[in-house]
């Protein structure tokens, strides 16, 4: 089904707020086998609204408009349809009765104008939005549809996997499964190269992989009569794939490194600490990023100059004197320093050069993490060939939690 | 001048980008005095991408397009933007000769297909691009002008302040001047309050607020017949505006609060350590995310449980006992003993509750902030009312580089 997005809000049109919605209901759309065609986006204006929307039904058959759902004075979303659809709004008590209860399960008054949101076009199907006030609605006219969800991305997503997802499965005669899988430590050319037997000839499953940052992503989705037999394709594939690509896999649920490493070690019920450098703590805070990180790290240092890596983590001067403060060996003192200090079962370290610029001659974007476990010490050498600080910050960390992941697989 | 906006990338219809290059645009474009009306996405489809192009340019005089500039296949911008503008593409000599040189001076081998890079529309204005291969052009016909630029954000950054901005500034009879301004510790509405006097009844310059995370910026803009005057008329009331809401300003140049902090410290040759509970490395983090940022941060500590805390700080165990972990008390333990053990000018901590749950009785969003300098100390509570952890994470972080620049104004 070819559908279009239409994002409402003067604020996306100054540039103050990025249309995220936008990408999140594509990803999803495409996932669910929906055929995405076109974005607009246009300002608080019933009149480019009425516009924009018209021609997007012209195109396409199922339209989604995000944002103008509240109850002042700009937002227009609902009048708009309903007139373009030929629909009249008119006062859902149902919807009412849910305003209110919103606003009293909260203690807070109602105020008159929220009374607005409650009117709905004729015969819509009405989606519950228990993030916020405004109800989202799906309404027909013949076989075009208009969908409409609130601008916030919270509200917006919490209604779209509440009862989004399911009402646009009925739209599908094929019942579509699909996993995303995240690999990290190879590229995404290469990832390609060593899926290719898979890939070609291959109509079903489809295999889709995407980069970023350091990370690439696979997608393996199936379309067939029945769910049994997609989710059979898919994991069929799946299995195919691991005899490829298995060592890079560390997701087969499109769940974060931070998050994947954190549940591994509190399920191997092993604590950690990190010594850090170029990183600055951005490993230590992704950690802790995770809810109940607070059963697996009990401590951190953050040892930016060469003085704090000798005086926190008893790292040898001499040790720094002879390869110098960015090598495998003084990765390796910090490691253990730090794994003796804080008394954890394994410690991680970075030492190294984010840049801008090149350090005491040396590049930026080369950098060493060394790790310390049972009677195991050793390092990880890195090289990014970027002269993007930002970039090589993120990058060096994202290669910490791998390697502790491996860790993680190695001794459990 | 009424402008549109168009991406051009499947990527974007499945959700894998988000179209920051609209937002980039688009605040740039209203900060130069362009009306922007319609953004639009298309695929990498060319019967799709001159169906939107056309109907681009009947609303709207100025069409911006984003991508499809690339020299494979899929590429196809420039040949609709021709067709469309009834300006046929040449090979531009000068062009080449500039992709030539991208390649040579990086010693790379230059594809064959890169040729078609130099290929441009029949009398277009063409802008340099160093950042890349693509070059970026401006062409019209009559009183409708279209503008390409590459996608990749970096490149069209590069281009956009190289040169397209000041290629824009030549469209607009008025010259507009405007500074961002930017607070924190206040709430947009009472900003707006405490603005009211300024923001009634004026026209010209205009003042412009956007909240975000904990933040409040505020754009102000004059546009009159020279500069000077402009600049005269924005300069003049911001110094109204700092009579009203100077204590709240952390910038007059829209420079992130990070940064301001770190130069302030390299300025007044200062330097800063952090003990870490709830935010788990993120404040050091985020200093050490500034170039330069070892002049000023020698080590920080992550003491996330208590014994950390007591072994790593010095905090006095029956402190915590007395008055629980989470304390100005022990907030200020923490800062003293970070201070002592780092050896610098001033020391920041943080204990707190993130969330998402409530622990120990306490309620997610409450924490305090620590600080020692000289023979000062003090604490800060805050107290969110998220239930969000990364919400919360981010709201301390930034309030630990607020609490520091207070620091920092005091004693300079």
């Amino acid at each position: 089904m070819n559908t279009s997005i239409i994002a409402v809000g003067t604020e996306l049109l100054f540039g103050q707020t990025v249309n995220t919605n936008a990408a999140y209901l594509s990803e999803n759309l495409n996932h669910l086998g929906f055929n995405v065609m076109y974005h607009f986006v246009v300002g608080d204006n019933d009149g480019r609204l009425e516009h924009t929307l018209k021609r997007a039904l012209t195109d396409t058959d199922l339209v989604i408009v995000t944002g103008g759902l509240g109850p002042t004075q700009d937002d227009m979303t609902k009048e708009t349809v309903a007139r373009v659809m030929d629909a009249p709004l008119y006062l859902n008590e149902e919807c009412l009765a849910e305003v209110k209860r919103y606003f009293s399960i909260r203690n807070r008054e109602m105020a008159p104008n929220n009374v607005q949101q409650a009117y709905i076009p004729e015969n819509a199907v009405i989606f519950r939005n228990e993030a916020g006030t405004a109800p989202a609605f799906a309404v027909n006219k013949g076989d075009k549809w208009v969908i409409c969800y609130p601008g916030p991305p919270r509200e917006l997503k919490w209604i779209f996997e509440d009862s989004g997802k399911d009402f646009l499965r009925k739209f599908k005669e094929k019942q579509i499964y699909y996993r995303v899988i995240r690999t990290i430590g190879i590229g995404e050319s290469d990832l390609e190269t060593l899926l290719m037997p898979l890939i070609d000839n291959q109509t079903d499953p489809t295999i889709a992989t995407y980069a970023k940052e350091g990370e690439c992503t696979i997608r393996v989705a199936s379309q067939r009569d029945t769910m049994e037999e997609a989710q059979a394709a898919v994991e069929n594939m799946i299995s195919r794939m691991n005899n490829l690509i298995g060592s890079y896999i560390y997701s087969y649920d499109d769940e974060e490194l931070k998050s994947v490493v954190v549940h591994k070690l509190q399920r191997q019920g092993l604590t950690i600490s990190s010594a850090e450098s170029c990183t600055g703590g951005a490993f230590a805070a992704s950690i802790t990023d995770v809810p109940g990180a607070s059963k697996v790290l009990s401590r951190g240092y953050i040892t930016y100059d060469e003085e704090a890596k000798i005086s926190m983590l008893g790292v040898d001067p001499t040790v720094i004197d002879q390869y110098t403060v960015v090598s495998s060996e003084v990765a390796i003192e910090m490691a253990k320093g730090a794994r003796l200090e804080a008394g954890s079962d394994i410690a991680v370290s970075i030492t190294g050069y984010a840049g801008p610029e090149a350090d005491e001659g040396r590049e930026a974007g080369n950098a060493y993490i060394g790790y310390a476990y049972d009677d195991t010490v050793g390092a990880v050498e890195l090289f990014t060939k970027r002269n993007d600080r930002a970039w090589n910050r993120n990058y060096f960390r994202l290669m910490m939690l791998k390697v502790v992941n491996e860790i993680l697989d190695e001794i459990k």
